[in-house]
């Protein structure tokens, strides 16, 4: 299958953590974009419209065009600057969602520029700490409006969210793939769509390739993926393919059977490694274990799994694993 | 508030586990409802249609006659069995889905003989161990099929599934709060519900109080509840109280906001204990939270809610704790 | 290297769990061995000194000489019998303790009668469930004691500690690698050894090949390796290698390079696949594991160590899978 | 009992996440003192030696006097700056060990100018995140080796681990209470001593009443306590008692049963809240729910734990929250 691999622009560049404010030197937009220029398979990048990127735009466009790189998604900005601490698109302060709605519609303006017609949502900031915090009903059905609003007003457009069980608050609203199909039935939109971040989906013990499953079946929402790897209990963000192997067999197998068309964007935090090498490995991950998936005989899977049987799954995947 | 407490009538008896089979003795069924019987807050029972369930019908109405106990519930037994050791209601064999319809026939008969009108389903065995073991779409499509039919035969009935994200299977498909209501609406009917067990909810690291606004938000499905403890990462099934405090004030705050006028039915496996007491002490916690929540001021909570700010939140917590 | 692969004899027979109390048909003891007997890659065999192998003395002796079956091991039966439901070695009742004493020196009997030198124990009833429910200092006081008596009174034994964090209590005693390594040094006996269980070590959030590490560094006590796999939440006992594959790579390197010369015993629990199929596959699984590891240059895998480069290893994983 | 309250002065200021670089402004150390001063129960303060505090080491000295507070102790700064990110202590690169004695020398030298003799070091960046990235043996060895220096060179100090089982680095060495026990006697050093965080206790699964028991029994190290609240799961950092409460009534149990006559340095990250504020919740609830340990009888829980019953267990903590 073709290789559409990506990587947020972010992740070639440095990173903090809450002990450490800089892991790494600051890089400029367009530095960024050289680094994301070196890796091979790399032919797209995804944005965050901080202040940084909407600051550039003309930077952003001079370079895609340099690179021959496609925009394939822009994220909206709802979880850097302290003013969503309590939330954006959810938010109890009728100013604050009012900024956030804002923000979408300079969010769709720079997608425009770009020829990008994917915004996302990662909504980290909607959600809540501590017990007795917050009024959970108000604030769904906050979210829920301003997601229509934004759905409704820009038909032309993808609107997608990632979901994520908690981090950095303790839980968010937007939080497994379950609630996030019922909050994207709930706009009545068909254009609001779900993104599959494989790191997320493992923090909230899903299996990703049944959740793939599941918004084939609910809706047919899926239209994006966001690739890494960890350890299952947090949102490590380490290079694609360095703690799981198997999985991603099961996940590519899925995606191929449901059809999925979209992007794989690398999405990472290599705190202490360089960012562009970083993002060169998971790229050599990737191709790596699609290569696995395209050896395959799919009807032989399809066929295995139908059986129920843990030992004939065993033999499997020791079989796509030996690749041949 | 009124006390709605029952129990599942094996609670007061013996437990086993995968290394020990039994713990304590067996007791008939005629001598768990007697010993039920002795705890003075318990008002119901519950009940799992295990095969002794089922010869025992004549004793069950007898009992319940005899305490003046309500049967609150009836629980299709489809995890007790070998036979359902790859799925029931969404076994990919024909001939084991029409076993499980079959039995959820004799299950009904049984609520109808001891006039009860919830019929649930934990569906423990349906769902997988292994990466590349089950065909996703199949199953759940069989589910929701299996599920309809049998809330559609039965309009007179609440049919009501129980959700839990693992255990015994590595992962159930009746996983989340939000799977388990996109499931429920996939059915077509209003007669399909959800019970929250609150030791479930915190396994899949939800927070019950939030699932309970999501069941209201969404369909307002919710129309049972068991409960428990645990350490939050596995189905502990502890006494109630005996882990947690906080987290049961703000989910009983959330469940008057609510309305909700059901029961709970305390679960839990007291392996090491004696079942009766342990049952009674989980009632004796229960009292003992509501009645601080009791003597809260609800519309104080609301107007600590609508301030999303943890500070307040801790003071108010600290507030209901001391009673006064 | 040689591979020295042996199996918890129960292993190839049917599982139980808290639900369900039999997953598939009971096995006699010369079953099970003849079982065993037709999976090419297993040489072992493991024992518990459950009263059913204490009443077939007779038949393991001769069984392991008809298929040529070296018995590896043989633990104490501490944990499927409800007199230890509060703990055996470390019980606060004096009659308990003295009784898992007992047992110890029928279990070295037994070790001697078919020519096995490792007694072990896992600890599974050792510790505490709820809060407020035990005197910590007095119970390891009391573990510590009891395990001394039998390493004094058997210097010709090696004695080993299988350690896991929780299950079937919530909390055990003997709990992590590094406060077993101390239960260890307590009693003042060199014969007494640790066992790591793969499955176990993840449970704990440790890295297996750390924990080899570890072992090796404060008083070489590694005797054993209990073999499966799990998803790091749960000692869920499945088929090795079935989700893990890089981990396993580690582990195997760590162990070549601290000189482990002992056994590998599968130890898992397929509740619902054939049990000698699903040992044969772990087996197997070992098997090729392993080979990936006998292609490895030791010497450029410590190389790439010292760089402490998540890139460089990154590199070397992906070179290892590849076998070439 | 006394209250030995004291607080991380950055506690009192503002917090960052790897996501928002700043949710709240900066203050200054004398502001940040001045603050602490304003939290009736807090009587004082722990230092990280950032650069920012050894720079103003004139300002603690008479701002600490002006205000009558304790420097309870001195953090070396292991963990906020990009040099220490492959290690201090520990790290393979013999130049950043040296840096890292260095700086503990520096540490020493302000600890003497403030009155203060416990030395602390928290080893967040000494780990490693991925597979096959480092020298497991090799680090162990220099991390211990550099703590023996330092110990050995200052007997007049107290020089104490405090460990965390992950974050920043998915795996810390410095990991769980059995691990930093083995560790601080390998130095041979006396004065070599431990911190229990209570959240990074829970992190580990660790139930932190034992974990002060297993401090008293093996080496009596226990030095000092961090505290503050999670679920469990993550190193959340709240607010003292809104997360846990019964676990608090047993930890207190345990020290004041051990005899510990340290103090508890609130050590949380409110990113949300005013940092001020959220100390002063924390004290309130440390003194709350200490009181309700004070009106308790000892010898009353000695002897309920003696019983080894979760219901006595489960009745005493009822009786316990009572306050009566």
């Amino acid at each position: 299958m073709k290789r559409n691999y990506s990587v947020f622009l972010g992740n070639v560049g440095s990173c903090l953590d809450r002990y450490c404010p800089a892991y790494g030197r600051e890089y400029s937009v367009a530095e960024l974009f050289d680094r994301v220029a070196t890796i091979p398979l790399i032919r797209g990048v995804d944005l965050v419209a901080s202040p940084g990127i909407l600051a550039e735009c003309e930077t952003v466009k001079s370079k895609v065009k340099e690179h021959g790189l496609k925009v394939v998604s822009i994220a909206a900005d709802t979880f850097t600057q302290a003013k969503w601490k309590q939330g954006s698109l959810s938010c109890s302060d009728p100013e604050v969602r009012k900024q956030a709605l804002e923000h979408a519609e300079e969010v769709i303006a720079l997608c425009k520029e770009v020829d990008c017609d994917l915004l996302t949502f990662w909504l980290g900031q909607d959600g809540y700490d501590a017990l007795f915090q917050a009024d959970y009903m108000a604030e769904h059905k906050f979210l829920i409006d301003s997601l229509t609003t934004i759905c409704k007003a820009h038909p032309e457009m993808t609107v997608a969210l990632e979901y994520k069980i908690k981090e950095p608050r303790t839980h968010s609203y937007v939080s497994t793939v379950g609630t996030t199909i019922l909050i994207c039935q709930a706009t009545g939109c068909d254009n609001c769509k779900v993104i599959i971040d494989y790191g997320h989906a493992l923090l909230g013990y899903e299996n990703p390739a049944e959740s793939v499953a599941l918004l084939k079946q609910f809706g047919d929402r899926l239209c994006h993926i966001h690739i890494n790897d960890n350890y299952r209990l947090w949102d490590d963000d380490m290079i694609v393919g360095t703690v799981h192997t198997l999985e991603y067999l099961e996940f590519f197998y899925w995606l191929r059977r449901t059809g999925y068309q979209g992007w794989f964007v690398i999405d990472q935090f290599p705190y202490r490694e360089d960012g562009r090498d970083a993002v060169a490995e998971s790229a050599e991950w990737l191709d790596y274990l699609e290569t696995l998936v395209d050896r395959a005989d799919m009807e032989e899977i399809a066929e295995v799994l139908k059986k129920k049987d843990a030992v004939a799954g065993s033999k499997l995947m020791r079989k796509l694993l030996k690749g041949n």
